[in-house]
């Protein structure tokens, strides 16, 4: 039986990396000479939008499932999500022949419905005001002997996402850059858990931080105090892909050693991004893949004269959202 | 004196390659499991939307104004272009301290207006209905001695274009493919020229296409009658990047021999490719950047079972079109 509970380490980054050759795609570092003049600084955006699925997510999932038993492959998995863990769940099940259920919000983005569907998921949607997908997740796991692939707290799934971090790494040594800072959007924390625990050994330079949506703030604020602490109820964000209501276990574990802090962004700044990044890289972005964007670009953290890297996590945004966004201003 | 009017050859394109190098983006070829599934193909995107400036343009351009001698370049250079030309041509002037002067239709698309002067360039606008480019450009480059850089007949400028093509050949050699169709939006044919006598080097079963906007076909026309054929006027297009009135003289010598055809969209057509980008690759395309993928998506030519590359060649595109266009319709 695989275990899911152990604590990723550099080692299992560079095993998932191993486990996803040739599958995963080796997503752009893109930089733009003229927003770099406009900053004093030297941005890289790391596009994970570009990814299978429009998301890092596939790199988790994908490094989960691949190494399901043959008896676990044939029972199935289930997962809950947002939605970006459900599409890379999804296609990953597709790709290795596992039959998918996935729980989704039911108010969730429809183009995050409809494309997990599309990879041929069973898709179950909840009230996720109302009702605790953790549970009914763990019943349907149970009654029907379906493995259960939590969003973050899952060994293979932080590595398989700190697979972007090595890609990171990789990619400022060939054009022979170190960076200053590197920030990822954070919702349970395991893109950033996964990355930190590469860069930390690749790059041990640079400072890595957690960028999150105001009120939804959890790593930031449990970085600050050295616990885990819960989110407040009653607030929204735009941000739907990282509304999580508190770190997770073993993200937590890894983010506190090995980050340097949060920064927290309002939904206007990250509405301001995401139009940067259509007119500067060309890239769609989500509100919830643009808020490392936007704490950088908002100097969050001081980034004048340095080399930084935002991650741009996702692109699965509803068009009508998109436009919205982009008609609100000039950037 | 640098002479223009060359025919390129693989040789002068592979030159520009190493010229190019470490300089020019090597754009990602995406691909999209899902669209894949939709069409019954494999459909990979060359996306030169996210070459710097946001347009292959910046490949030729640099090609062209790094070989300027000394005098050349204190003298300047001097550019007339819809939009993309004009900032491949700046941002090359800006990296290389050129004086850059570019006349631009005064309809051109505002992002590229303010583009091109945000590189630096002084920007001249003219009546595109009523005035001639090639005479204002020809009489400011006399009056200041300015090298005068056309946007497509030009041989420094169709060689470096034609990187787009080695990378194309050297991307689907890396992941074993091989591709049976090329096709790429055509408005002078610098990109299709180049990029073809790449292609047919490295290539040689891959069959290329031009794809041009209905009433914007000249270069379709021109291949099926033999001779150099023009527009006739009083039609509009949103593709403002490629409605040129007829082929180049060096592109269509080109062009005549290495291609197999045309193919022809309507503006619907390309609207719905911008949307299909939007969704399946989150890549902002500009209209006119979009008319190979809508070729191949509409079936103008037939794709089923196989292997297929569509270059999108800019994303230069205003906010408030590409909102219009993603609230068009589902795709």
């Amino acid at each position: 039986m695989l275990e899911f509970d152990k604590t990723p380490s550099y080692q299992s980054v560079r095993d998932a990396a191993t486990q996803l050759r040739g599958i995963a795609i080796r997503t752009p570092l893109l930089e733009s000479m003229a927003l770099n003049d406009r900053l004093g600084a030297r941005l890289l955006l790391k596009c994970e939008t570009l990814q299978h699925t429009g998301s890092f997510k596939f790199r988790g999932a994908y490094n989960t499932l691949s190494r399901f038993s043959p008896a676990q492959k044939s029972a199935g998995v289930i997962a809950y999500s947002s939605g970006n863990h459900a599409q890379g769940v999804a296609l990953s099940a597709k790709l290795l022949g596992i039959p998918a259920t996935i729980l989704m919000p039911e108010d969730s983005p429809a183009i995050k419905l409809n494309n997990t569907r599309g990879y041929g998921a069973k898709v179950i949607t909840y009230d996720r005001y109302h009702q605790s997908r953790e549970e009914i997740g763990e019943k349907i796991a149970k009654d029907g002997n379906l493995t259960l692939v939590k969003p973050y707290d899952n060994y293979f799934v932080i590595s398989g996402q700190g697979t972007t971090g090595i890609e990171i790494a990789e990619q400022l040594k060939e054009r022979d850059i170190r960076a200053d800072i590197c920030a990822a959007p954070t919702g349970g924390g395991g893109l950033i858990a996964g990355t930190s625990l590469a860069l930390r050994e690749l790059s041990p330079r640079t400072k890595i931080y957690a960028a999150e949506p105001a009120f939804f703030d959890d790593t930031s604020k449990s970085l600050a105090t050295g616990e885990r602490v819960e989110n407040q109820d009653g607030h929204q964000s735009i941000c739907d892909a990282i509304v999580t209501p508190t770190p997770g276990k073993i993200t937590f574990g890894i983010n506190r050693r090995t980050l340097s802090g949060g920064l927290v962004v309002t939904d206007n700044e990250t509405r301001a991004a995401v139009r940067t990044a259509f007119h500067y890289f060309k890239c769609v972005i989500e509100p919830g893949g643009a808020v490392a964007l936007a704490a950088l670009l908002e100097g969050k953290v001081d980034i004048r004269g340095k080399t930084v890297v935002a991650i741009a996590s996702g692109g699965n945004v509803d068009p009508s959202l998109y436009s919205e966004i982009l008609q609100e201003g000039d950037q």
